[in-house]
């Protein structure tokens, strides 16, 4: 039986990491509230004492709720009568990890950023630790929660492409061109392998676009062959990539990520051809998926328009745009569905990536890296 | 000195209309949550009842702050010590000026969505209660919201078109174009001349057109030339509108709107030309602004991209795109500011469409349908 | 029975205007040559015996059938026995009428650029000449040769959109946005009334967008209400037209051309939306054709493409692009099929515009002219 | 001294291959028509003598001057005193080096479409036989001929991007993803390796990607990884391709090719991005370049408009699309202008690709085949 068991109303949410300043910090905040399912009610938003209570009262956390220590939050909130039921974690990768443990260990559900921790060793223990608790896990691989993209993945499961046989997913930005890019907050830790881990582009975005293209074909990969870059002077991690892929049942594809590719702002975009037709979908305009099935027109199908079925995951009829908030709030809301679920009991899966998409994310990255040093050699994942 | 004076943290914000099924209503309620800065405490979310206390609960509505009564709950939250502070009206439009003058004369702020009233006489009333009293009033013209949108506003009012020349403002949709429409929950009331108004395609979205040509101009209409029709079989409204404009300054326009344009969803676009450039922008793909100087190439804007200066009303960085709600939201965090801002005293404006705009854009409907009446004669707003 | 009863071959033509330096007569004898279906073996390029001398060498003409004179060249090449059998007039417009009746009057056919003349009274002479004479007349409204315009005409002609309810119609260009645009070969006739006629904007481009609209719909224009200006300094013909239109079967539509409108470099579009869906092209990718059957997922049409059947006005498998040059050699094309006929007696018409064309473009612009003096009155055509 | 020195006028040509419902012949013989600088006069358009007979009639070839064997063909063509000047080979892969290796040696130049031969060896003594003939050589990779094509390309020269960083060329098909399609004129023999070479869709379309990769950045690729496959039943060749790409300067690049790619009509693309910007071009809409100077807004380049030096490749102002053929033809004026000025004694050059271009492309293909045979080991080339 749950700790929550016979809880009512909005999920009791608690928050660590995104302090001020913080980019990502704010998309989940804003992604919980959305649609009135969950109240952040407690955080540790920074482990500078000054800067946590600070932050809490920025964004209106009673002072005895803001912690700026994730462990003295995990032990309290788990003792309160009304404590958080679900934790968002937002720290830079390396603290993934260490925090999810406390709070999972306490039964407290985890919604966590990506990828999964920053290294392959900490992806293993938090495997452990996930699997050793009651609460779930869900990791925010955020592109998954687009109208469009739910549809996308009907239409391959229910066969409309047929057999796959290619599928091109691509990820460019040009935020990192500059040289000048690692000074800012969001860049300064993503060049820095102790707490971003052994994969730069790969990890922060490259595991996205990998992700989307598991969720989206049901596919594994099975191996791979990458080229791995770093064009930026001075620079430790890769920011460019160049990916080949085997899929499990015999579809080929081609991955590439980049952060210094002038003229993509952040360029996600997943192709997936059949047998039977093919798909086109871009996350710079998501209200749009081109599908064409084999010798007809290409048909430009809308999120909320005709012959879609995406009512689920969408707020606005057709016409009236979504965008990457309402997508990231389709993730809450998925794992707000399965926590409530699990108020009555049973282990409900939420809707959503978590562990094993984390593992395969570790697992891609880590792979990209031993098959670059080994000149391209395909490696299995 | 406000009745509100002194108050902190987020608005106390009630609603009329938008109880369950109804599409505006939910919209307006996460543009009020979306930013954290409304609490949404009370409603009268229906004149029935039972749907009212089923709405209410719904959307966790405290029972004793769940009216079916509008005027019940304007004499019951001014009473309150911790009453509401703003009124979000969102029901048909024959009951805008009805609601809004029970709660303007208890100085309670009102957010109310387009068009200002359903007749002219009763947007003169309409006019004559928000002057008596000092709260504020703001009109919901969702789509000066946009950062692009601002982004535009500033270029023209900073003088990079030059002196305007030409407008081309066009509002095509295509969910009327069957007969069968108007039995929908959001078509049956928009064609009865008693809750919606004189004005159609007009009314509903011509208005939103106008007033973004407006607001983005600066420019007044002076005059007008309308060809009104409605299509659909047996429809008492117009559903397609032709209107030639002429503006202050000498620039001239067309204005299209149409309920029955097949591929068009929600196709708002603004075209403004000036001696030294012209701006493109599109609602269905906000997160872009074309702007061609003078014998230049053409630039893509993104909202957040460089070139631009949106930080104000975006939440995200370039290439996550944003949409309606968010611009929605950006009118709500301005009626915010402004109702912050009256707490402390004074009478300060939102930067947001209200009363004035309605007015116009009543306006604009009446001309469009005498103009219509006498065969397109010009005639002045 | 027709003077060139029994010829056989391509077909030997002349060209009056289009010397160094013009634009639309190096357009035509591309146009002419493309298919291999024309000889180019006389032209009257300029009335300046030096230039025209010139002009002719340039382009390979045999001395002896260079002329400086339109006269003297239809006299001669009326006797010569291998002489033009058809003539390209590429004049400014005042020469269209004097040049076509020359040639007309000696059975020669007639390929006339566009509008058919300078003023309403040619006209009437241009019809009575081209009735009086057995020789075809084929006015170069050269973006009905698109295939997707073809294509578009044979969908609306099929019932494919039902009953037409609105048309838009736009042909926005920038090139005399600047004041010195007049300045230009291409320019400096366009605004002089003697040369170009009492239209601007709507004789140059506007007899374009008007002719495709009615070439695709098939209805005619019954009445229109227009409103002009002339926006560029010292400008003595309309630079900018707002008009809006009134069809035969019910349908309304608005047709606005500029040449004033920065970032637009030639961008004629058409919508035509009927009860059953709509269709969206345009000419600076026209390619491909959008199809919105009511109620269903927009259709991406293209060229060659799946669902399209265009094979007679293109010369490659879709994904090819084909551009202006091969749509003006459509017209003409069209021009030699009906000449080849013609060659064995009867009175071919050929597929593409022609005199009543022409005399409703001058109908058009006497039409908006005639309006716009009457401060937009409704005018008949 | 050429044994054309002195001659004037368009250049004598003559077409092997091409027969009636040939699709490569009949562009070949509109672009080399559609500048009025070759006279097609003489042709070996099949081996089969009636159907010669019958497609040379067809084309307007005189009688004596229609073959059935390119070896006579070319044999009496040299002795004429008017005998061609270039020859076009349009034919199956396998013939090129043979038709070639006739007409070189007698001096007369030849436009040979891609790729080079069917095989390597033939490519060697293709090689030799260009060297040791004083004819030109020019080989129709005619995607280089695309005005903002060639910008691109002067762009990157003049330094725009800075140093090169990463490629991406992609050139996906559809019209293969039908099992059947093989059975087409144009399919049938390119599955055949005897006629077409090891290369499948690496050969027929990879080899043009790969072209223009080169072309437009100048730089040499120095190795490759691939991974090769064909997902058409029963099909011998490759139908998809996965290159990865090391060029000469550090930059590296991803090359997709597909026949197999529902949606992708002829898809051809490039993205070049630099240290100080980017660039993209399409084919399917080749009259735009989008050009992004690193931190500014991307620029939306036109064929003809400004910011664009493209003159000499263009015949049409801005916004009159020029297409597929136009490009074509410009590969034709390339080899005139070589021809012409070889009339007057030395040995200029083309300024289109030619032998090295040819020997480089079956370079690829080769490096395609190793390398996928070596599991996508790296191969140099």
């Amino acid at each position: 039986m749950s700790r929550f068991t016979g809880r009512s109303g909005p999920v009791r949410l608690g928050m660590v990491g995104g302090g001020s300043g913080a980019f990502i910090g704010g998309v989940h905040r804003i992604a919980a509230r959305l649609d009135g399912r969950f109240d952040l009610v407690a955080g540790a938003l920074s482990s500078t004492p000054e800067r946590a209570a600070a932050s809490g009262q920025e964004i209106g956390l009673a002072p005895d709720r803001t912690y700026h220590d994730f462990k003295t939050m995990a032990q309290r909130e788990a003792r309160l009568k009304d404590g958080i039921e679900a934790v968002a974690i937002v720290t830079p990768n390396h603290l993934h990890f260490p925090v999810a443990r406390e709070f999972l260990k306490r039964g407290i559900h985890v919604i966590c950023d990506k990828p999964l921790t920053a290294t392959q060793a900490e992806a293993r223990q938090m495997a452990r630790a996930v699997e050793a608790s009651d609460a779930l896990f869900v990791l925010t691989h955020n592109y998954t929660g687009y109208p469009l993209v739910r549809q996308a993945r009907a239409m391959i499961a229910a066969g409309e492409l047929g057999q796959l046989r290619v599928v091109q997913v691509e990820y460019p930005q040009d935020w990192m061109a500059d040289a000048s890019a690692l000074t800012s907050k969001q860049g300064e830790w993503r060049d820095d392998p102790a707490r971003s881990g052994a994969g730069g582009a790969t990890g922060d975005i490259g595991t996205h676009a990998f992700n989307l293209m598991r969720f989206v074909t049901g596919q594994a990969v099975t191996s791979l062959s990458a080229d791995l870059q770093s064009f930026g002077p001075g620079r430790q991690l890769d920011d460019n990539a160049h990916v080949l892929l085997r899929l499990a049942d015999g579809a080929r594809g081609m991955l590439w990520c980049s952060q210094v590719a002038p003229g993509h702002e952040n360029g996600l975009r997943l192709r997936v051809f059949g047998e039977k037709g093919g798909l086109d979908w871009s996350q710079e305009n998501p209200n749009r998926l081109l599908h064409t099935p084999l010798g007809e027109p290409t048909r430009v199908l809308t999120r909320g328009g005709p012959g879609t079925d995406t009512a689920k995951f969408t707020r606005l009829p057709a016409g009236h745009p979504e965008g990457f908030l309402e997508a990231f709030a389709n993730i809450y809301n998925a794992a707000a569905d399965a926590i409530v679920a699990r108020r009555g009991g049973g282990a409900v899966a939420a809707d959503a990536p978590g562990l094993a998409d984390g593992l395969e994310g570790m697992g891609f990255v880590a792979a990209c890296i031993r098959s670059s040093q080994r000149n391209g050699a395909w490696v299995t994942l």
